[in-house]
């Protein structure tokens, strides 16, 4: 395997552990908390988790640890979408296995989990590790979407563990991975099967997180990677002195990545789904506010900026909201009478009648390449496909209008050219940040101590992320605390609780003080690539929201 | 001013010097080599540049030079697109000024060539300069892509650096920059003005090299940003393994950019448009050619992978380049008949008898919205804008269409999902590696000794760049020697002659030896962001397109 220079420099990179995980292995002792409960809906959770529901919190302390030398078998599954940091996780977990009993067997469950039905396995050994410690990407052992829900399903995985006599599986991903993890946890148990089960809180998108989940990693890696890309293209602008650059930033419904990103760049505008939801934002009012900046900054000879746009800002906002929902009940009730045809018109003539006035009127507003996006490309469920909507693109058609009946009754005269961009995929798997490196690393080391320690459906926690490493606190948390019950496809299902952006955080709140000089002036600030060798404030801070929440 | 950790710790960077430049300043003479000819059309030439024509080449060595502690004004002009490093040459030169005289001036034109015009102009004082050195971007004076063309701009320009007493002025650009450069060093001279002219090889896109320029400035940088990114999608789809990226690169008409990427990352494809021009390729032939990779990786169970696409692609492809060219010959005699309309089909309808049929069936067998774009999208001359044809998915449009038709006779059965990317801007401002802080720094101190030399009509040059950098050679070349005549807007021009990709070089010779292996199979390498702080090499690599030529 050819591998690039910095991919052969990281290898030699040694991660950071919390003090109580960089001692004597047989050190480590569990300490339990009080029985906990789930956030609500306790009842029918109790009832669906008979056997792990309401178990105690767990930190590690100083202290002889029996079980911890025991031989044990452990699969690991990568759930979901790429994060940076995963392949280190797998590591953590590697050398604690290995630490503990040199006989020790780590199975890569290949392709997700849907690797675990198959029973598609590696064995991991250190020659392979060892080509993937400090890298970004899922590429050790692939990653998968499927979930195990149906009985085959959970037949079949628990088949598997019995066959590879596994003591436990880790699931690292998100908050569905790790629903499922607890499920899986349970049904074990549940079948007399002894293997445990323990999650790792994975996602970019950065909204795992609550009490006693600080971050969820690969966030700060992929922020700092897309806050490289906008501040480049800040510099850029304010170089030409002549493009507007509208940025779609990856994070299905949260806008966590969008308001680090303008935390970290200070661009001209940021939206917060979180915000257009809670005060109603009409399109109309959300162009008006783009439009108000680009005005302000013409009137001071500044025709350019930047405009950052989170991913699901189209399902925030009321009336495109409506749209969506009642072209997704029309195509559900008569979409065989659809026929998909290469004239817009003819297909808005084929809704009218069939939707509200209002949303046929939005449709025929919208710029006709993007009011097409929401008519042609459904997923198989024959639903809008909301994030294939360049509601970038949708923004500069709905901008440029506007502005051109503006400069008609003469009240712009600036000259408005925009270019658009999505960043997303490129963050997923950048070689991780050290601290991403550091916090997985730690955290599947702290799952062996998990796992070491018999305990199931727990999710491996590690906190104090804005200490030096070795003040980190590792523990466990046990994944039906942080659970509650939600409709899902027309049945409650349980479910770990996403985080939205609170609107009364600090990060927003730092946001919002700023953010109407920024939008006027020019104040943008360029991150650069993320560096791995340099000075500590360069190489080793947290993310900026990590840092302001902790102030709190 | 507020800045990132990066920024500020970049600032404290000193770029590395040709040993010759970093000694005493009054100790580097100027030797003169034989008078140099153009590379042809030599009459011509000869008379358009009657005072500055047939220069000897220059270099320095160690010896008395009296000329250089004068006190000298010196303005300097960034022109056209960004390239990283463009602050270190103002800095290498400004450093180089105030080594010689204290009391020398710069003076920064502001807005690119438009700024000498119009007499803008700001001083740069050390505390300026520091706020700029080793960042990326042109904004500490702002660039533009105004010509001086004609006589009253030539006469502005003279008045501008009459008033100012300039000594001279330093041009860094492209190739038209330079030639511009060229044209205003006679003028100058040719009406009896002081000021000398010194032009700086600036492009990210590589295409201003030869025999004395190893490479243009910001090329390094641009490449790596790309590869990054590349490299970072290349990972992510290894790990989710189901989508190929078709990633488009900024580059205009020359492949420089897309065959580094390639060679630093291994994609599955990468098409050069030297090479598609070369073989008259037709985009039939340029979907089989990507199909059968596609196929191939399909049989091996791998439904994934990397296509690079050169910027200039669709204007080397003989069909489309005949398209364009009836579009544009239509337009420009029939234009004030062509009414843009929404419905695509009225629009070809229109063409219909005014274009080939050949052209008129290329634009019924495009993807629709595609084909839009070569009807809709104009400059101000009525041209169709190439840069806004999205290459990349034209090319998701008509590959998957063939997948479909070999799929109906079961001579494919893989899984086509695709993405599509363009990156360009984002790398035209990163921070300059190593390489182009240094090598800029030393081209600025080189046009500093040119100037004080009393030299006008040269090209700051540094060679040897893939040694260790005081073994650089810098010295200077007469902008004329690298020029021809050429038509351009239907007369001939002095121009520098642009740098295509060499189809006998040994950068395009390693690619073709091994593209066959990365077509079928996962040969990805992954470069990761650009360090500044870390293992030499790591940090301070030049292109492997420079090593490469470097080795014949």
């Amino acid at each position: 395997m050819s591998v690039s220079a910095l991919q052969h420099a990281r290898y030699a990179y040694n991660p950071k552990l919390p003090e109580i995980l960089s001692g004597q292995i047989d050190n480590i002792s569990i300490k339990l908390g009080e029985p906990t409960e789930a956030l609500s809906d306790k009842e029918e959770l109790r009832e669906i988790f008979k056997l792990t529901y309401g178990k105690p919190l767990v930190s590690f302390e100083k202290g002889k640890n029996d079980k911890i030398n025991r031989e044990l078998k452990v699969g690991v599954i990568l759930s979901g979408g790429q994060a940076p940091g995963g392949h280190n996780v797998i590591a953590g977990l590697f050398d604690g296995l290995k630490k503990g009993n040199q006989n020790s067997t780590l199975y890569g469950i290949k392709g997700g989990p849907g690797g675990l039905i198959i029973n598609e396995t590696v064995i991991l050994t250190k020659e392979i590790i060892d080509q993937f410690r400090n890298t970004g990407g899922f590429d050790i052992i692939g990653s998968g979407r499927t979930k195990i829900e149906t009985n085959e399903q959970f037949a079949s995985s628990l088949e598997t563990v019995k066959k590879l006599n596994l003591d436990a599986v880790v699931v690292i991903g998100g908050d569905d991975s790790n629903t499922n993890a607890a499920l899986l946890a349970e049904y074990f148990l549940a079948n007399g099967s002894k293997t445990q089960v323990i999650g790792c809180p994975k996602t970019i998108d950065g909204d795992l997180k609550n009490e006693h989940i600080e971050t969820s990693f690969g966030f700060d890696t992929a922020c700092k990677t897309y806050s490289e890309l906008i501040g480049n293209l800040s510099r850029d602008t304010n170089s030409a002195k002549k493009y507007w650059h509208f940025i779609k930033l990856m994070g299905r419904s949260a806008s966590h990545i969008a308001l680090e990103c303008a935390l970290q760049t200070q661009p001209n505008i940021c939206l917060i789904s979180e915000e257009v939801e809670q005060k109603a934002l009409s399109l109309y009012k959300i162009v008006d506010h783009i439009c108000a900046s680009i005005i302000k900054r013409a009137e001071n000879g500044e025709n350019f900026g930047i405009v950052l746009i989170p991913e699901g800002l189209v399902e925030f906002i009321p009336e495109i909201k409506n749209l969506i929902s009642e072209l997704n009940d029309t195509i559900a009730n008569e979409g065989d009478k659809f026929v998909s045809d290469r004239t817009f018109s003819a297909q808005l003539d084929w809704f009218s009648g069939r939707i509200s006035d209002i949303s046929l009127g939005i449709l025929k507003l919208l710029p006709p390449e993007i009011a097409q996006q929401f008519l042609m490309d459904r997923d198989p469920h024959g639903n809008v496909q909301v994030s294939q909507i360049e509601t970038e693109k949708l923004l500069v058609g709905m901008v440029t209008k506007k502005l051109n009946v503006l400069k008609e009754h003469n009240q712009y005269r600036g000259k408005f050219g925009a270019l658009s961009h999505f960043f997303g995929y490129e963050g997923r798997c950048a070689f991780p940040t050290n601290f991403d490196s550091d916090y997985c690393y730690s955290l599947g080391f702290s799952a062996f101590v998990l796992i070491a320690s018999g305990l199931t459906g727990y999710l491996s926690n590690v906190k104090n992320l804005t200490a030096p490493a070795d003040q980190w606190i590792a523990g466990g948390v046990p994944l039906t605390m942080m659970m509650d019950m939600e409709q899902r496809h027309g049945s409650k299902k349980p479910v770990i609780k996403k985080a939205l952006v609170d609107l009364n955080g600090k990060p927003f709140k730092t946001f919002e003080k700023n953010r109407d000089l920024w939008a006027e002036k020019t104040c943008f600030i360029v991150p650069g690539a993320i560096q791995y060798f340099g000075p500590a404030e360069v190489c080793d801070s947290p993310s900026i929201t990590l840092r302001l929440e902790k102030e709190k």
